[in-house]
């Protein structure tokens, strides 16, 4: 049974990894007869939003903690994912994953990464593991690697900062999955484009298809 | 279009509503073409539980505000739900269904009810719309209305609390609906048994479907 990992930051949509896109990788990875384990930052949010009324609340939250929520408890400190360990990797968006997991929704181009995230990717892509990125998530494994080819949908001032990054893009539409073979980055848009749940039920479902034909 | 009300309180196993299966619940709703809105009590959840350590934190949380993570945001307090706007209401469970709509896991058949949740409730069924309910939210019903048959799966001290409160309980297996036409109660287990998280997806989809033939 192949063994896939889902890295998250929190949860919820604003602060940390997008609940509907996290739950229904969790999903897809179950349908498609493989297992999952779940791992997170053990680390504070950027920061916290009030998911009713959109405003910044005062409060420090840690990711790991959080994530646990989605986890139902099952979830490790990401410094214990080792690539060696896993068949793949998937990464959920949220706009949590560009404030949490890499500063871009705070600082675009400059965006620094979390080295341990870096870490991650690197290895998996070193060791030729598929790579899987949701929504926003795709641009931080732009970012990481440099190369690439991927999507996050149609946004053009997201595409002109994954150009700029190294990486090539592909507009999508919903529920398409772009699958660089040589680079095994597969990427799929979201909640990057309107979106019904059912849409992220199949987003999900498609990206872990299409990354178990070239496990 | 039909139109069905979700009833969160909360967002985590422990203390609010099971991620998984609200969100398993939404995507039911909209699978089989029907429409969701999402409520849940303006109120703190009666306490806050560390998912990755499962110790109480010294946290005030509210169910309300919690529970937007989940909807992203689009979601509306409990008492501007009427029956009347709706074909249908569904309960997702979680142990936080237990504390804070009613506070079964505190007092057991003692439990009192919050006043809005047995109003919607009460509303429902004197109205002859279908309720569903997942995982331990049917104890709850069974409070509130004193009648029908349910499902928990097959907890021997759930089932008896069940039948003190006047419903009758059938034993279940996983992703089995009990459908209690008469007084218009849908009920299955989730994880109040053994459950993949593809489980949960087929309790929730069977729940929605078996309550679509009884509108």
């Amino acid at each position: 049974m192949k063994k896939i990992a889902v890295v998250l930051c929190g949860c919820g949509c604003m602060d940390g990894s997008e609940i509907h896109e996290s739950v229904m990788t969790l999903l897809a990875i179950d349908r498609n007869g493989c297992e999952y384990e779940i791992f997170a930052p053990d680390a504070d949010q950027y920061h916290v939003i009030n998911h009713y009324t959109n405003q910044v609340s005062n409060e420090k939250r840690n990711m790991l903690v959080e994530a646990a929520r989605i986890a139902r408890g099952k979830i490790f400190p990401l410094p214990q994912l080792k690539a060696a360990d896993f068949d793949a990797v998937i990464f959920p968006g949220g706009f949590g994953a560009a404030k949490n997991l890499f500063d871009y929704a705070i600082n675009g181009t400059k965006a620094k990464v979390m080295p341990e995230v870096e870490r991650v990717v690197k290895e998996f892509h070193k060791a030729r593991k598929p790579i899987g990125a949701l929504c926003i998530a795709p641009v931080l494994i732009a970012r990481i690697l440099g190369c690439g080819t991927i999507t996050v949908g149609n946004n053009p001032n997201t595409i002109a900062d994954v150009e700029a990054f190294g990486a090539q893009h592909i507009n999508t539409k919903q529920t398409e999955v772009i699958a660089d073979k040589e680079n095994m980055i597969y990427t799929t848009p979201c909640y990057m484009l309107p979106a019904s749940i059912s849409d992220i039920a199949d987003c999900a479902n498609n990206l872990v298809k299409s990354m178990l034909e070239n496990f």
